[in-house]
């Protein structure tokens, strides 16, 4: 069964975790370019992570085509050790997420996500043929439906759903924006009108925000789009990091971005919280991004068992709230193997020199800039930069 | 060439990660009994972990034998979906190690470590016969030497040593002790003057304590070497967890133990702080244990790089001190991309409901059971365990 | 020169501190009741407490009177060890203050705040006739003006306001809100609005939150009356704690009120911050509420030395920026004399097993209570209250 | 009835609190100096703490002569506006402590401290005389006991008991020290067996640390006059501020010292914890120094109010354990009148953005200084300041 007949059935769909993130701990992918290059140079990596993802109860593998647009690779081209064609690493993406998925009985999406084409200004035509260079490899591939993720930009998530449109499959369409909106200001309500009006059947968001926030966005989505009489469903997939300290952009900005962020990663009982909020929010594509491992991903799993009927399989290795604890030789520890512990636990960082929220760095949060930004007299982010240049804002 | 001949010639040996936590995460081990039948229901995991490590530049890939004597595998065995027998699970362990070890240049080291015999006051020759069990598959499949880890009383860490040291194959030993020594209150000086009289060529700690404070107990180790007039190569493997707020029996008192230890998690800043100062110490086997993932074993190859001369393969993934983030779009990224940057932030936690230490649980701290065990009526574990019972310390 | 003189002529004029709070931890004042029979019970404490403002630059002593009137005084008087009348509480709070004004330049101000008889829904001639006893004897000891303040509804406030206005004499009026505005969900500029077209020449937030948030919510007042084309002086008397995390009603409903309070105490630099970034809003009656100390009001005044060209006469006994410290025997005690260091500062609690937040008690913000407030079906707090009490909200 | 007849017949007898710290924020002391002139220049302020002490029950009152050496007011004359003679500060104290004391039934102590002559090497005679200056207006004065109290070298502290007992009246004596002992590493068992020698009949410690850091540091004495089969009443003097955080040379190295340690002020309830602690270590003269207020003071009073049978003054004021919130109009306010509720708080900090410990400043924790003082090749503080300057350490 395809995506949109289970969303219409009324299924909770488990989207997967963060590629780029786990790849760059397990040593196979480059923060700063961010770049999915690994889908050649180390596909083994790249399967065993899908692997865990599926067993632990993802029902949509995403391709791990991240950042891989012609314009993205080659700008960041660099740092790849030996220059990788755009067309390989996207089909190596799709063959590794359609082999996996065929272990179990997962859905592969192919995803493309903003491009610099587009940060740089280029016009209409010229985005558009990035992502259409994508969706070849991914009709090529016959993925089983498309998603546009990753943009800050609405006006540029618009021209990706559109150029997916084009395709035929179902797309949905995630943008990394908190309740503030997007970068020129458009507020999430208007995002999700927008894509919704675009073509988009599934709408939300992914990266940037924490669940909490990210959920508050989805939020002001499905406001938005019942303002204005229009139907979706609903996706969320946000970071494992706490970040209720976080600017407009999010947590870019936080200066534990990215090699600090370790004290902000989530507890599964977190994303347990996260599971069931989403659902009584409506959301029925539940998943996570930069920061959800595959334990984060069970977690969500065994939270909506009871409304779905069955655990994942890595559940196997996993007690419910911590009740394989029960046969520990100290008592106190047997204490824990319970739901009131964990779910009250308020864990410690460890760290009594470092303080519990950061301010974030950036432009995002200067006067001269946010003014700047609400006169609309620089629309586009590249504007603002060289504004900030110009007068050191 | 082997380890002592790489240690005796001055080189820096770099260990492995931690399995159990890291196949937690990955849906493959249970939290509780933290035993390995993935050896064999998933190798490709326990594989693809071992090679991670190896490309994160750890000379050492220690067969995933962690609690795998025969009487724990039985004591646990309810949780083993099929029974799996000690041996297979030894065996297919160490496979694995030797497959991925000739993949680049690593040795294998065949692992035992404490066993619920001991725990529960069995005598000398049985305790030691688990062992020797262990160690006819080590023999077999013939691993480059033998570590005794984690092992929480230094009594039954010399038997192990002994029976290890029957194999001819040099002997490592490591105590999940802090600097108030094992169990029964045996100094650390003391445990490594045991340690080495028996046998061990090599001696250290592992687990149980962060890098910091596992410093601390190899220090004293080492004075406890030279005031005895004794030589022996100095080894740590701590927690990737920051623990100052440890009792004496380390990290599993603290409440967030198992489930809650995201916020403690070290940076790779803080293991090449580790690096370094397990380096000035003399400390020439360096390595992890809970916690550490492949990019802290990076770290520790990138923190040694001026003293080794090289940079492990997965460095290719990774510049040094975020020079990596030097092309970011943001200037306030790029402002990132230096080592003071990284050397002097103090992470926030994006928790600011949670306390930055915590009182570890149990009886360890309670001042009845400090008494008994210093009037040393209570001489086992188990023998407190029912004290703790009967007097409701 | 009278009040109105002195801010038409853009003078800054320095308020006072809090009375209740600091004497409470002198031994003078019941927390609970928060009653001022300390006028008659210890005179000179109370006197000694005007003195150290007046010495500390404040240029308006309030009268000792809060909670001071009939109904509350009866209402709290079992706490009263010999029942003191109201007139006599409020004769003794007038003369010491005009006796202490008289030690240096001081105004006095005769002050009201919110009633019981208000919160139990009597009516607004009952209301009005505790406000008009406690005027009685405001004229008759010939205060310079009046403060209402401490008024958590605009309704009440209004009704103080009218009563003062009786006496001829200028009128001040804050209320103890934050930028939600009234406990009837009226906002802090709509406040602001009905507070001038009542009569008061003064506006603006006593109490409940800290000095960031106080100014936030003075902003929306000034704004409101800028969009009302009404003129009025503003003012803000916020609390000395640190208070991010507090719901619409303020640090009552934090878990630390009133007796755990002390993590919360902001420094004199924070002080500083508070003044200057008042000054820059147009705030020209500046002092404090709860928490503030002498020492507190002396940062204002320092901070504020370069507009009003002089200093208060207790920083003969203060250094500027602790420059006081050059001379100390320890360099790097000689390190922190300079204004850098103390503004730069994040003073550590010492306290690692307490958290930095704490989340607000109280029905205040419980969703059941917030949607009765909406639908306005509940229009008072004693409503509220019954509604809270019948459905256990 | 005297000190040592209260204290022989196994009384408590209560301290009072920290002049210079509450007389700095009422604006007559200056931080840095730290001199006791308000004594001349302000009396009716000294008097009126003094009061607060009184009524909350200080069995002792000591008269305002910190740093009331005419060696110390003569260095740091230059802050005194007019210049006082040592003579009339000391006699000025002495007569507003009797006054005050007659007032209830308090003792009075004159007390002497550490004096600038020993740290910049004067000879034995010189500081004494330094001492016996005092000690004639004590005499005169006819104070009823004597404290010899804030030496950081015990040689010092010695001198300054052995001209106090020249007087014929009972002496204390405190330091402030930690746990590490002082200043030239002579342990706090030691300390307290050569102030016993000295003739000091209650010894103990003051300031520089918290209550459970210094009541570690009485115990340590305890356990050295124990082993010396020596016998002296113990006293107790610390903080209000809590320093787990500190070196051995105490607060003055943190970098909140002095104008940042608001958020290490300690609640009454740990005041409870402390006075019940104290007493159960067997002190018997339990006050209080820098920090303490007299609400502190009441709190020891009201802890220890079971074992003395009465309450202070000033709790007509203050219900037992928050009970006078039972009456609150806020049902959750109205929860927190009990026991449990403010002995389990942790109290938050409404900081987020500040650590909750800091690491101290100085050569205190050096490693070259730490290693000379050691080796004994620099055995004063100057010479070890010397070398600092020479060395940069």
């Amino acid at each position: 069964q395809g995506i949109l007949e289970r969303l219409d059935a009324g299924e909770i769909v488990i989207g997967d975790g963060g590629f780029v993130f786990a790849l760059e701990k397990r040593g196979y992918v480059k923060a700063g370019p961010w770049t999915p290059e690994a889908t050649v140079e180390h596909p083994e990596a790249v399967r065993q992570l899908h692997r865990e993802f599926l067993r632990a109860g993802s029902n949509v593998l995403q391709t791990f085509t991240f950042y891989a647009s012609e314009d993205k690779l080659e700008n960041r081209g660099n740092y790849v050790a030996e220059k990788i064609s755009c067309q390989k690493v996207n089909e190596a993406a799709c063959d590794i997420a359609r082999e996996v998925a065929n272990e179990g009985d997962a859905l592969v999406a192919g995803g493309v996500s903003q491009t610099p084409s587009y940060l740089s200004c280029k016009d209409k035509t010229e985005v558009k043929a990035a992502f259409r260079k994508q969706l070849e490899v991914f009709m090529k591939k016959n993925v089983d439906f498309l998603i546009a993720e990753y943009f800050e930009h609405v006006e540029e998530a618009v021209w990706a759903v559109e150029v997916l449109k084009e395709s035929g499959k179902p797309v949905a369409a995630t943008m990394c924006i908190g309740p503030e909106g997007d970068m020129h200001g458009v507020s999430p309500g208007q995002c999700a009108v927008q894509l919704v009006k675009a073509g988009a059947s599934i709408i939300g968001v992914n990266c940037h925000f924490d669940p909490e926030t990210s959920l508050e966005t989805v939020k002001l989505m499905k406001e938005g789009l019942q303002a204005a009489k229009l139907k979706a469903h609903l996706m969320s997939q946000p970071l494992a990091f706490h970040t209720p300290d976080c600017g407009k952009q999010g947590f870019i900005d936080l200066p534990e971005f990215p090699f600090g962020l370790e004290p902000r990663i989530v507890t599964r009982w977190d994303i347990q919280k996260y599971a069931r909020k989403a659902y009584e929010l409506g959301v029925r594509f539940i998943g996570g991004c930069c920061g959800f491992e595959p334990y984060h991903i069970r977690a969500i799993c065994e939270e909506l068992a009871p409304e779905r009927g069955f655990l994942p399989e890595a559940s196997e290795k996993h007690g419910s709230w911590g009740d394989n604890l029960s046969m520990h030789t100290k008592p106190w520890v047997r204490a824990r193997a319970r739901k009131e512990y964990w779910e009250n636990l308020k864990p410690a960082s460890g760290r009594p020199y470092c303080p519990s929220m950061s301010k974030p760095d950036g432009w995002g949060v200067t006067k001269g800039a946010r003014e700047l930004m609400q006169q609309k007299e620089a629309t586009t982010e590249q504007q603002l930069r060289e504004l900030f240049q110009k007068q050191k804002i």
